[in-house]
């Protein structure tokens, strides 16, 4: 029996599982932010791998004793920076279950549940975010990824030759000063270059201004260059702006560009009806991306990105080696053909677990909570005097600041953290410094809010005028 | 509670267990090949996503029910087309605690200990290849992207500038007809075009031929392109072939060139010393792809690339939002340098879990003892007149064939299949049709392959002559 025994997989299984959820019952126990300076953990970790094996129990005392300490919590209701995030129940016991199958669902014959089951929930994922059916969904890892193959699409629907020919100088990618980082690290990777991206001005609720981006793809026609791809954002990361989408879609349509819209955090917005609206002309982008790990309950990772051609993708990226020929290729989708990996490990399991779990209404009583607590957040803050709000808060980020100066508010955000209580992480906007508040942890009560709000006004108060 | 009620994670986390446990030890239970058709689980599953949620319990008894049955089992002793490969008992367990932590290690800050064991756990195992200090590794999903890093870090050595400019034509990329399809799709992603990916011809045991490879660098130089980056293979998909990495090493230094080794598969043959000659010249090269998800024991996904000159890679990729610039960035790494993906889950718990678990010695065992029964394989195989091996077999898979048409062999691949107790592919080899016996499952035994070598021939006694 080279691996694990199964009577001591069973009795470890269990063990951990209690561990779990004993987490999940009481996050609360855990300090959110660890206070671990740098090389600490290295330092108290063997510089030379193992040579004989090691009981499992002692490497689950070291993930209790040393891993946890060393880590700051995503999975808490008290995490609060970049955005906050969930794992949930079903998704958890998904992870485990993928992780035993180790299926690879590269071509359909692989392992045909992989792919046929990925078509299904991604298409009830698109029927729940109301998109059309022409949609084509695939998963990735990161959202980063699935834009890296939207742009490729794009260029690919600009160019076909350039899969073959390679390097076509002078395409360029739109976006707002505030899109995420993600877009201009894909266009550098691609081969864009980063001068070829350019970032649109904001109006003053830090939206794309439609009007600059036309101002700025006649200066490039001018200029000889090719205008390619269009990318809005749906929730910003820095503030949730929601850029004008329809408008934007319509100048694509007029100037023949790839519309992608980063709706990486913002996409779920559309399960509460009342909030859809913060979404509209989304159903006109040639391509969306929707991350399921970051609004959707489900762990690390699982991005999705809904193409409306999926052919032009295609054409930029399959490749089928004689081995990966199958008797069913015409008759099935195999997702390697738009991936640039070939491997693809089960993620539809999770995916699949939690949204028959949670079911629609769940989901959606979920997202109005949250969004209503940022909401709270914002009255709270803004009845202080001493505090405000630093940009309007459509979905669940509120982004705030003392009246003060940069140096205090950084000085604010050490101090809090330092506590160990609450994580939060800043940003700038405008030159002035300012506290994320994401509200997303499944866990997060209104009562959190409140302890933290105390927290945050007393830190504040303690700190040297 | 808006998760699952933590009482009822636990009892249900318990059966999962149970359910994989009893997976483990009797995996041969289940048909390792569906015999599922094209859309046959599609139209068992509904067509609309769920409103209202659903119990955990029936959504596990459909997994049982539908999911399994109609995948083909990757973790299973009976499985042996591509690569074979394992999930074991450490690195499920490590599966679901990633899941419940959740930790995204784009940077240090974000959760340190993310980073750190990612630094350990990655430094342990430059040890364990045997590889030189200055290599620094990091995880990516797939060997697919590790080899696009590579080749972005190859473009940004040759020319820095083109992460500003972009596309800048005419770079060329070599590597041997049978290199993965990954390396010429990441070239045709990055904007090298797949007409500047040269396919250099093989020797008689499918190795890179060094001379073949200097006459087309010269060549090109002649026609003005530029020669960035030779990729070569210990361990190709198709034969595990070994390409003179020394050899090479030479021309790249001479010729001023990139060397990426793709061991994804093949880099672990380093932890059996009476193999480590096979890689002998890696520690030369300028990056290293090995994936622990192929044959260290690791769930999917999890691949390493090592880099001698990581510069370049930061060169071509870092790109730091405000929002992710901490106090620490001078002190430490933040992973997000080196990747186009932003997010990053904490697959170094599982690889950590997987080291100390089985140690060296006993990875090491394993390993030699699939060596031992690819070579078992062999002999059997050349014993029987009626079938050859096709080519040599210096790693865990033997390519073999009936001394029969192509037809006869598609054929009894096809009847081998559809008994549900074995699972192979295909290739095609100077034209021949073989079949594909890859070693590398955790729970394959010399009585699987014996009871499989009896299958094998009595099927084909039994095909139309």
């Amino acid at each position: 029996m080279p691996d694990m025994p199964s009577q001591e997989f069973r009795r470890l299984g269990h063990e951990v599982i209690d561990w779990i959820a004993d987490y999940l019952r009481d996050p609360r126990a855990f300090p959110v932010t660890t206070q671990a300076l740098p090389g600490e953990l290295k330092a108290r970790l063997p510089a030379s791998p193992p040579i004989a094996g090691e009981p499992m129990d002692q490497i689950l005392a070291d993930f209790r004793d040393l891993i946890v300490p060393g880590a700051t919590l995503w999975n808490h209701p008290r995490f609060h920076g970049y955005f906050s995030v969930s794992s949930s129940g079903p998704g958890i016991l998904a992870e485990a279950l993928i992780a035993t199958l180790n299926l690879n669902g590269m071509v359909w014959k692989s392992s045909p549940a992989a792919t046929e089951l990925e078509q299904v929930v991604l298409d009830w994922l698109r029927q729940w975010l109301g998109l059309p059916e022409s949609f084509f969904g695939m998963m990735y890892d990161t959202a980063s990824l699935s834009t890296v193959h939207a742009l490729l699409a794009a260029r690919a629907k600009a160019d076909p030759a350039m899969r073959t020919l390679g390097a076509a100088p002078g395409f360029v990618v739109y976006t707002s000063e505030q899109a995420h980082s993600s877009v201009e690290k894909g266009a550098m990777a691609l081969g864009f270059g980063q001068q070829n991206v350019r970032k649109i001005g904001l109006d003053s609720q830090y939206r794309l201004r439609v009007d600059l981006l036309e101002q700025a793809i006649h200066a490039d026609r001018m200029a000889g260059l090719r205008p390619c791809c269009v990318v809005a954002t749906t929730g910003t990361t820095a503030t949730t702006s929601i850029d004008p989408v329809a408008a934007i879609a319509d100048v694509c349509r007029r100037e023949t560009l790839w519309l992608h819209v980063d709706a990486a955090y913002g996409g779920f917005a559309a399960m509460v009806p009342e909030h859809r609206h913060l979404l509209d002309g989304i159903e006109r982008a040639d391509s969306i991306v929707t991350n399921p790990h970051k609004w959707l309950f489900t762990p690390q990772d699982c991005s999705i990105l809904y193409l409306r051609h999926k052919d032009a993708l295609r054409g930029a990226l399959s490749l089928v080696p004689e081995y990966l020929r199958t008797a069913e290729d015409s008759q099935v989708v195999n997702y390697m053909d738009y991936t640039m990996a070939l491997g693809r490990r089960f993620r539809a399991l999770k995916l699949w677990f939690v949204m028959r779990y949670f079911g629609r209404e769940r989901v959606a009583a979920i997202h109005r909570e949250q969004l209503a607590l940022a909401q709270t957040l914002t009255r709270w803050i803004e009845a202080d005097p001493r505090f405000e709000v630093s940009a309007p808060v459509p979905l669940g980020l509120v982004c705030f600041r003392l009246r003060a100066s940069n140096e205090h508010n950084q000085q604010l955000i050490n101090r809090l953290n330092a506590t160990g209580q609450v994580f939060f992480t800043h940003n700038v906007l405008d030159g002035k410094f300012v506290l994320r508040w994401a509200i997303g942890n499944i866990h997060t009560t209104e009562a959190d809010l409140t302890t933290e709000w105390d927290l945050i006004r007393s830190t504040a108060a303690g700190l040297e005028q």
